[in-house]
């Protein structure tokens, strides 16, 4: 007999089916038990003689094989698929036993430690689950997108031989006899391909070596970068960013429905996203908090979110770009406003009060481009592989880069960045905590 | 005016455009020069007087203000879409200019140093292009397939805290005072993903120091990895590979018409791939060879081409499954023969003379699979992590994993299978040479 899933069997009542999955719950009632069996379409009510599942646990592998009847009207559940029906059960196979479990699974209340050092069996939790249906939807979303707008995908290396963006926060790898690094982000390599392809995107790995533990930073994230060329204007990039970003939460609220349900989240729509400089942005700061930034070289949190409340409340959207970052601040490849060399045609997109997008318009000419190689304390001769694709004519051309766990942290207004991340790497953990897997040696 | 692309310009005959992209010829007929244009859409041919185009060359990128007509009857070019048509120049603007090329772009004979020395450049001929659109056309296809089989995407990390599959050929990395690696494989992260989601895949990277230079070897390459629970038999495992990669062709050859035909490659259909035990190979091989190899744990790729040759003449079949490879050398995860515990569930496919699929039944039971981890010399600490999720219940379960860039080299005919990595990396480059990169410093 073929297995049929749990949502499937809706169309068996009456007839004997085969199913499988994990024991969700199991409920005792003297010697009737009721499982809630769990597989990827879903839950479906077992009812057994509690001789037929003894030892049986929660989060047992079991196959079943039994009749589909209605439930007695009183146990309808309407919120599940499910919830007219159930199995009564004829024989059950143990497919794998499970040891005890170290705390519940389907009522999950763990800390940030637990929920990552056991994330083998946290991740079956049904809203855990749910963030990563959330992540894999936002990037389907993203490729197709592009995809429609008519950008190339392209697999960008995540062994560098350089640093892109100057040399901190950078992972080191021995590499044979040689060094070389984690990429920090796929930026030399989208710009080459502009060269090729003309308009470009991949979705990537991209890893800073960041030295503290925010809510904001993962030391591995899910970067989703595209690059174009032949821009009229450096605003070009702002629109597409809309258009990408308009798209990808638009398919969220399509696809996602249950999912954010689950996390009480709604997407608010906004066509256009409020443009404002950096140092607007500063002096609106300044006047509803009484906060003098102006001076700074870039917006700190606070100041992203009082930005973003601003945002809201004036032009009732949930994003703001920031522009116009100095110069000094960007990497040396960023383009200078030609009305004044101090700022860059580069943005921010703050969602919800965090930067979720950076982006900008790009040196194409190949003389300046060498000279602010330099002028930012890099050799030449480690970026002679990307200034070829400038040597021999590189169309004016920008783009963006869209981080995928900050975005989903945001859609789901969840507390921390790690939760949006399968497997979180930071300073004390790859998988589990650093200081359990690699204890250091005590000295003599 | 907006820009049109070069293949929407049949639609506007009589009509004044505006044009951009690369110079990818230059042909000069006294006072009248003949430029070919080359933009992501295609060639256009464009016409003016010299006088307009005086610096102007190859790679030169520009933009193009004209009209379009017809073509003289004798200078029709029926191999392009804008064959028929060309664009008299009215202004022509330099978006920006190149310096003199070291080797001829459209027509392209280099070594294969030189070929990625100057990849940027290389990239950007017709057909080392076409490569890389069968590459992202393969990935496309993969995950559509994958989907509609309703396997889920999910992201594996790239830093890793142990050896996958034992220790060697593995990249270290310095993660702040600790020590992690590159992933050898998404293996163990698959399988974690099982618990989650049943039937998953993945597209990432993998690592391998592969210390040797070979034409079958890359240090970095694409993986698309899949795994699914629930498995009935290990040759489910092989009917869906079989599914994935005939669907994955079948994309190819719908998708990429002209990409294969600049290498003259076409795709053969075979619905089922022939499947053969490694012993049953080796005496088929020592029939014909008078090879014998019958005591070898393993195929040489002598062997792997020779068997290949045996499955086109006996079976029409371009593929062939090599099955019950020796346990001593498969990873101690991989599921025994019950009828023969020396030998495994597990399967390679051949595609042409190499191997391009590595797959297997796994051991879901958790007793064994931690007797097993220590059998093969690991750490049950290291393994911990992983372990999870068979302590707490895990399916029967296998998958396999497919190199994409062996894929596309096989398709295509290629020598080298760097030659299907957009930036291959080996022990002796990473973009540019490493001994140029790095120079050994001179001892005193």
């Amino acid at each position: 007999m073929k297995r049929t899933l749990n949502k499937e069997t809706i169309k068996y009542l009456g007839e004997k089916v085969r199913v499988s999955g994990w024991v969700n719950s199991r409920r005792d009632h003297g010697g009737i038990v009721f499982l809630d069996l769990r597989d990827r379409s879903g839950l479906l009510q077992i009812v057994c003689s509690s001789k037929l599942v003894k030892d049986i646990k929660e989060e047992y592998v079991l196959e079943i094989v039994g009749k589909i009847g209605k439930r007695p009207d009183k146990m309808i559940n309407l919120e599940l698929e499910t919830g007219k029906i159930e199995l009564k059960a004829e024989k059950i196979s143990v497919l794998a036993a499970t040891q005890t479990l170290p705390f519940e699974i389907k009522d999950l209340k763990v800390s940030l430690p637990v929920l990552f050092d056991y994330r083998p069996l946290t991740l079956r939790n049904k809203k855990v689950k749910a963030i990563f249906k959330v992540q894999e939807e936002l990037i389907k979303n993203f490729r197709k997108i592009m995809k429609d707008l008519e950008f190339t995908e392209f697999q960008a290396p995540i062994i560098v031989p350089t640093a892109t963006e100057g040399g901190a926060e950078l992972f080191p790898i021995k590499y044979f006899k040689h060094k070389a690094f984690l990429a920090q982000s796929p930026q030399l390599y989208k710009q080459i391909m502009v060269g090729v392809f003309e308009k470009v995107f991949t979705v990537t790995h991209a890893f800073r070596a960041e030295p503290s533990v925010t809510t904001r930073h993962l030391c591995e994230y899910v970067s989703l970068d595209s690059e174009m060329g032949f821009i009229d204007s450096w605003e070009e990039l702002m629109d597409t960013c809309e258009i990408v970003i308009n798209n990808v939460l638009l398919g969220l609220s399509k696809n996602c429905q249950e999912e954010l349900k689950l996390f009480k989240a709604s997407i608010s729509k906004t066509e256009k996203f409020p443009r404002l400089k950096m140092r607007e942005a500063q002096k609106i700061i300044l006047k509803r908090t009484k906060r003098d930034n102006t001076k700074e070289p870039d917006l700190e949190p606070e100041d992203e979110k009082e930005i973003c409340r601003w945002a809201k409340e004036k032009h009732k959207s949930d994003f703001v770009f920031i522009t116009h970052y100095p110069t000094k601040k960007r990497p040396f490849y960023t383009f200078p406003d030609p009305k004044d060399p101090n700022y860059t045609l580069s943005f921010d997109l703050l969602y919800k009060g965090l930067e979720i997008v950076t982006g900008g318009q790009r040196i194409n000419d190949y003389e300046q481009l060498v000279k602010n190689t330099e002028k930012w304390g890099n050799k030449i001769k480690d970026f002679k592989f990307y200034l070829q694709a400038f040597k021999y004519g590189m169309p004016p051309e920008g783009g963006f880069c869209l981080g995928a766990e900050r975005l989903v942290k945001q859609v789901l207004n969840l507390e921390n960045v790690k939760e949006a991340s399968l497997f979180p790497r930071d300073m004390g953990r790859i998988d589990q905590k650093l200081s359990v897997l690699q204890p250091k040696k005590k000295k003599k």
